[in-house]
Formats: structure tokens, sequence, C-alpha cells
């Protein structure tokens, strides 16, 4: 089975053949990631003033900042790629265009233990991690100058310098995110001509069809998108159209985490602990900031994507930004679907 | 130093913190690729028989088809992404589009021998490798279903089942790939504004400013780009305007052929031979197809891009398109510059 599907939230191109499925399983066999281990673990509790100072945490009453008794703890990346006392200054160097390295690269530690996989964490800890991401998005978003606030999670991908112990980044930066421009125009060309969500049809189209369902919950539906760029990618869509993530309420924070803790584990278990990545797409941060990106930005719609990383992009995705997927996304659906945890 | 700067030619930002710099060429020591070492290799002279049928190869005069007696030879790739009997089609499922799996994928054997290296081949072998790639576009292209022509090289990236006999791969599709549309749009923006190209402008700008040149030669410039996308990412760049690089004549193919050798010689020697993706970048195809593309293709300016790929892109760039490069691009020419082969 061969045909070229378009990404409609992108507009990229996907080219899926399945005869070449046995291929990706034969390589993803023999290279299970590695992650480095590291004898004494910086994120773990008691290693406190081994990181920098915590912006912010959950914590037992009673406990002192920078000491053991939190269960959530963000904090400046060491490694950060960009840093808040850099003075934001956007200029041009001849014809080319430059930013200062003004922003903010956190580390959020989902646990306080010494453990890897963010499904196997109880309930109650990864609605925590989720809420964690609300709250600090929403503080982040009132400083004018940090136009967006990636949220992203970088599971067994073994690049340089990566931790074991289960954690997220989060990165604001003085621009938005190509990718996240490209969904917001794609959203916003589609309320344009239809008057109607994008991503909302999409949910509409899905449930109807539903070969590309993997599963639902009151408030979430979690499909294999139709030109999903990776083998058994999934979005995780709240089923109430709002643009902004963090506008999440309790309950459906909690049906939130019910959906992420099924997505990861069904991943996990199908195809043995693979490394993938976890982003979370709202829209950009708009406070005193009037203009067009702040007229269509209700046309967008949050979600979380997980896309397992299985190879690395050959040349032609990375050269041409033209994918291959060998997994038709029904069939991921299916396979999924049928994975019981 | 830490500065975030925009590709001019495609529209991504990309951060760059040198002070990671170390960190990467750590994880790059440990890691060196591995391609799979196959016992029969059926991309060596006399085993003709273990491949499709050849579309084109150079031949010693008196040899058959399929048979020994060639120094370059172009077949269907075995696991071809897309295929030439499948019926053009475009049409929607619903709200989404699909086009089917109709396209020709074939490999670019570059060498007789099992040889590995594209830039140890003589310099003849090396200069009729670049001529099958013009060749092969231009008879493609004479098939209007056939919108773009991409020619890659995939170099020890370790993806499944990658062979290590030096070759290309050429991929004909009946859609023009997303970063080639961003180029061309970018290119088009800034005729529209300046009636000047947008690559002739880089060109000019990086002569003067010296400091992003790695070598010239008569006909070429070789740049580590402003916003390069990887660690010591080339830009192979033809000084005279042509929007295609399949209307190279023998004297610029014989200076291209200096200048890849040269560039992957260098890249070689300084990093120990990473794996990395080269792409030629031309315009799309528009025989018997005015329109739109046709009006804007001719503000395009061919090149080829050399991205060396030491590590999987992060979450970050992966969930969100926004790149992160550890090496200054100024530095990265001075090294690579200074890197005696």
């Amino acid at each position: 089975m061969k045909e070229i599907r378009k990404d409609p939230f992108t507009g990229h191109w996907v080219v899926f053949n399945s005869a070449l499925r046995d291929k990706i399983f034969e390589f993803w066999k023999d290279r299970h990631y590695e992650t480095p281990k590291i004898e004494k673990c910086s994120f773990c509790e008691g290693n406190e003033s081994e990181t920098p100072s915590e912006t912010m945490a959950y914590r037992h009453s009673g406990t002192q900042s920078n000491k053991p008794g939190w269960w959530i703890r963000i904090f400046e990346n060491k490694g950060a790629v960009l840093q808040p006392d850099e003075d934001l200054d956007r200029h041009p160097i001849g014809m080319y265009d430059v930013t200062t390295g003004f922003g903010i690269h956190e580390i959020i530690v989902e646990t306080p233990k010494h453990l890897t996989q963010l499904e196997e964490l109880p309930f109650g800890q990864v609605r925590d991690v989720l809420w964690a991401f609300k709250e600090r998005i929403s503080a982040l978003k009132k400083d004018p100058r940090l136009k967006y606030v990636t949220i992203f999670k970088n599971f067994g991908l073994g690049t340089f310098g990566s931790m074991e112990h289960s954690h997220s980044q989060l990165l604001a930066t003085p621009i938005i995110p190509r990718k996240i421009k490209d969904e917001l125009m794609q959203s916003k060309d589609y309320y344009q001509d239809k008057e109607r969500c994008l991503f909302c049809d999409v949910i509409k189209q899905e449930s109807r069809m539903k070969e590309r369902v993997i599963f639902e919950t009151d408030n979430m539906i979690v499909i294999s998108p139709f030109a999903a760029l990776s083998p058994y990618e999934m979005f995780i869509l709240p089923k109430k159209h709002n643009h902004l993530f963090e506008e999440i309420n309790p309950p459906e924070a909690n049906d939130l985490t019910d959906t992420v803790i099924i997505a990861l584990k069904k991943l996990a278990k199908l195809l043995s602990v693979p490394p993938y990545t976890l982003t979370v797409h709202t829209a950009p941060n708009l406070i005193n900031r009037p203009g067009y990106w702040s007229t269509i930005m209700f046309d967008f719609h949050w979600h979380i994507e997980i896309s397992p990383r299985l190879y690395r992009m050959s040349g032609l995705e990375w050269g041409t930004g033209f994918f291959f997927n060998p997994i038709l996304p029904e069939i991921a659906a299916e396979e999924l679907k049928n994975t019981v945890i």
C-alpha cells in the first residue's frame, strides 16, 4: 500500500509505504535505545544542591526551597540554550536577522525518586506534572518578551547529556517556533474559508470514520494523525475547542492524565519502550501585543503530540522536508487500540 | 556566545550556544556510526543480477546492459518508496488530501568497486557522478507528472537497510517537497521586494564579510550558512545565477567536482568521517505546467547542501521546528578552512 498524504495541520506531505514495514521492525529490534547511566543523579531528591535554584516546586508544607520534601521540581537547565539575564534585542546583521540569546530553558523533574518512565508514576503524580506545565506556562506568559512557551519531553533519545531520571523541558522564546506558525496559519486559512476550526473538524471526521481513533475519554480523543510524520505517532486532542493548553480546568486535567498514561503505556508495551518526543502545542503569548498573531490565535486548538523516534531522519526528510513513514496510521491505530495494558 | 538567527532561505530560526560545543564532541567521540556489513554487495560490479534493471548507466563500449563494464549505474530502488507503475491520482478523502504512490525512486551507484566514500573516488569518477545527476534529472523532468526531482545522499546514517557501497538516491515526485517550497517562497518574496536574487545577495554579503566563507573556486563558493541547522553544515553555491542544477555545463561540472571533493574531504578529516546528508536543490519541473510556480522559479538559485548528522534531532526540533546548533557558523567555517586535506 503506497500513498502520499498531506498533513492538514502543517501542510507537509508524507509518503506511506507499508511494504517497508518489516524492515523498520528488524532495524528497531537490534537498536534499542541506551541512556547514559549517571552515577549520582542530580535530579533525585536529596541532590538539590547539584542543580540551579528552583523556579517552582510542589512541596510538602514546612519544607524549604532547594531542600528535600518536593514532588515536582523546576529549575533552570544547567546547559540552558537560552538565558534570562540576556537583554532582548532583535537586530539585522547586513541582510540577516538576529535575536540575542534571551529566553528561559528549564527542567521539570517529574518525580523525586529515580524513576525513568512518566507512565509508571502514580495518577496523582502525572496529574501534577501536567498541572505544573500549565502553571509554569501561565507564569512565563506574563512576560511580554516571551512570545512562545514550548514544553517538550525527550524520552530515551540518547542525545548529548540526556538524563534518564524522568523529566520534561520548557523553552520560552522571544520567537514563535516554525511548526507552531505553520499550524497557526493552516488553522487560520481553514477558519477563514469554512468558519469552522480545522482541529474540531478533524475530530468530527475521525470520530465518524473511526479507523484512526485509538481511544477516547469524556474530554479527550487520541488519534493516529492522517499524515503522521513518524510511525505510531499519536495526537491527544481536547474535544472542547480552546486555543490555550494552560486554560485546562481540574476535571479536564484528570481526564488528560488518564489519557497520557494510557497512550504512553500502550506505546511502551507495543514497541518495547521506544524513544519518543512529547510536545505540548498551545497558542502563542500575546499579552500586550495586539496584532496579526493575536487575531488568528483563537482559530488554534491546543493538543499534545507524541512521536516515537525509531530511527534517524533520512537524508530525504532532512534535506527536503518530504517525510516517509512505513506504517499507515490506520494500521498503527488498530495495533495501539488492541494493545492491552 | 548565545544568539538566535533566522535562516534567510527557509525562514526557520536556529538557536546557537557555543557553551555546549564540547558536549557534542564528547557525545560524538563515543558514537561513531556503523553501517551494516553486507556479505555480498549487490551494488558491486558483477552482481548486476541482484538489482532491478538499470535505467541508465555509463558503460565501456561493447558492454551489455545489466552486465559488468559500467562505471556509474542507476536502477530502481528495490525498496522504492514510490513506484512508476502506479497511476497518478490526486483526490480528497473527506477533508484530507491524498495522492497515489506514483513516483520514481532510484539508486545511483557511484563506483563499480566496493568503495564507501565519494570523496575518495578519482576526479573523473566524481565528475561523472555529478553529470549522471544532471542527466537523470533532465530525463525525468520530461514527464510532466513529476513536479520535482530530489537527489540526496545518506552517508553513514545507519537507517534501516542502508548499504555501505557509495551511492546516492533519486526521488521524483508528483509534489514539490516542503523545504523546496519554503526556499522558493523566500526567494520570490525577496526578489519581489528587492529585484535581486536572495542567494546572489547572500554570496555577495558573505564574500565581503569573509568570516563564513570556507573556500571558493572560479565558479563555486562554499559557505557555512548564517543560520546552519546542523553543526558544520556547508552550502555549495554557484556564483553565476541559475535556478536549474541540470543546466551546468562541462567546465562548471569540473569546478563543482573539485568543490565537492574538497568539501567532503575537509569534513571527513575534521570530524573523523561523520554521517552526513547531501542534497541537490534545484527548481521544480514545470514542463507543460504554466502557473504560479513557473512564474517564481526563476528567482531560485540551485545549490548543494551538506549537513553532518552528529546526533538525532531533539524533541524541541522535532516537535516545534525550532533548531539548536552548538557550533557557530563562523567557528565552523574557520575550522573547516584550516583543515588541511
